[in-house]
């Protein structure tokens, strides 16, 4: 195992460390909860966002914290879903008096942890939106039911917008579930990645073999296929994301290539490349893009693609300021 | 090779096209010279501000072109120099009338050519800068002199603020060479990359060996090291470039840590952690801090150290609004 850590148990707590020291002036961090806050929070008559999940996902959650976005991200260690007790206390830490919105992905242990925070913070008024857009299984090693993957992203950045706003909880929680359900996704790995505590590949991948439809924790996917031309990984993609995704011809997406970790921008943007090209003969407008590695899989080489179908008041929402280590513009 | 392209050889101008894709509010791309431009360039008054060098680096430099950074960056093959032609019509698109700074990494290639597009484009007043702020080795592969690596992304930043104010080339020019004398890097490969034309890896590590000092196109370094935790290989970049660095206990300096393309932001957060330490110790304070792959080398795993010794005014110029695909803030 190759890897700038030291001890491979202290790996969430020093990175945190490292986000404390780089971003003093968009977050504080709660070293004994791991939890990120935005440094203003909690705002009275704002909607509190928490969202959190476990490490080796970054930026995603704690490089979303701050103005626009999150208020809160609970770490947990690599792969491994963050305890109730992190997420209360960051629910009851962010609660301005408007509610709190949990935003959690798919996955077991993240869902039922969420759910038992949200009843031990009694007094906090919570709702919960579940991402669970990637249409590569229908169940899977960590998941009843569909994984949340890259709309995650999106719902966050326009989900944090509309909190910002001043918008009701339950206007809140309705944007986050049409925001879930209008995006799709679908990945691919070409390499494994190492969990630091486990120090070896979490599955192994022939030299011309890739993973279609993988999960962000190295979950299998729908099938093993030989290395193909990105023009073909793209298809590969983009076919069953608009296969699921209700959509007709003229309508606009915000479309995300997401890198996993281990992938160089110029390959991520020669699969944007491929991706507008089928989305051109599909019909569908790109209104938005991002194109980066925002939700990643530690050192993973591989990208992911979603498509979230958009109207007007959704683009308004992305384009709105955001201030955060991991997404920032117009602030 | 494993990666997601289609032919080797169109690599380039296939990310060329995706950057285009994606950052249209910002950039316009010459897909037959290669050049990325501000979408408003050129600009009456304003300097304007070229760089370029080989591809495989992303973002830099395609990535920094926008308001507040670039108004040109001229793409060559991976890992080799745009030609002269390339950075000639760059320089004569950007200039407003108040002249054009090239900002030049010092390897051989990208001198001469650009020693070369200065001399081409005959009426168009030219100032150039070479940095070279790797202190790994005195002379390397591709390089008479030391290399330039990390500093180029904080001048490119500086410069390009102080380029937006209106300043004279004069003082744009001077600005920057005080910004490459007062930075210096050094970097650390775990990993080799391939480039795609060749289709294996540039040079071979050993499973429990890295190379300390590594170029950014996988020059060799100062040594090859055991494995080490993070804080031996923070120690190993920061000495050497303390030593270097002209500076005082009490001075302030802009800390950027550089993920090489292939190493997580986990562990990239984990090494900043490690250098705030070290820079705590040599009595320095971080001003400001860049954490992020911003001048990568393909697939590599690995990360740089770059200081840049500051004062209010540097300080004041990193923090002015800047919008390009790849760093963005205030505007």
């Amino acid at each position: 195992m190759k890897k700038l850590i030291n001890d491979p148990a202290d790996v969430v707590a020093e990175s945190l460390r490292g986000v404390e020291a780089a971003h003093r002036d968009h977050v504080r961090v709660d070293h004994d909860n791991r939890i990120v806050y935005r440094r203003d929070t909690p705002r009275a008559g704002k909607v509190g966002l928490v969202s959190g999940g476990g490490s080796g996902h970054e930026p995603m959650h704690g490089g979303f914290v701050g103005v626009g976005m999150l208020d809160a991200a609970c770490a947990g260690e690599v792969f491994t879903s963050p305890v109730p007790d992190q997420m209360m206390a960051a629910t009851e830490t962010v609660d301005g008096g408007a509610g709190v919105l949990h935003i959690v992905k798919n996955y077991t242990g993240d869902v039922m942890n969420f759910d038992m925070a949200a009843e031990l913070a009694g007094d906090v008024e919570v709702r919960s939106v579940v991402t669970n857009d990637d249409v590569a299984v229908q169940d899977s090693t960590f998941t009843a039911g569909r994984r949340g993957v890259g709309a995650t992203v999106l719902l966050e950045k326009i989900v944090g917008a509309a909190a910002e706003e001043g918008r009701t909880l339950d206007d809140v929680h309705a944007l986050a579930v049409r925001v879930n359900e209008s995006a799709r996704s679908m990945g691919v790995a070409l390499t494994s990645c190492t969990v630091p505590s486990a120090g070896k590949p979490t599955f192994e991948l022939a030299d011309d073999e890739i993973e279609v439809g993988i999960g962000i924790h190295g979950e299998p996917g729908r099938e093993r296929k030989p290395l193909a031309p990105a023009r073909d990984v793209a298809a590969m993609l983009v076919e069953p994301v608009l296969a699921d995704l209700p959509h007709q011809r003229g309508d606009s997406v915000i479309a995300f290539v997401n890198g996993m970790g281990g992938t160089p921008l110029i390959e991520q943007y020669l699969m944007f490349n491929e991706v507008t090209k089928l989305l051109d003969q599909a019909g569908l407008t790109i209104a938005r893009s991002l194109v980066g590695s925002y939700m990643t899989s530690l050192e993973m080489a591989g990208c992911s693609v979603t498509l979230l179908r958009c109207d007007d008041e959704l683009v308004r929402l992305w384009d709105a300021p955001v201030n955060t280590p991991g997404l920032r513009w117009g602030a």
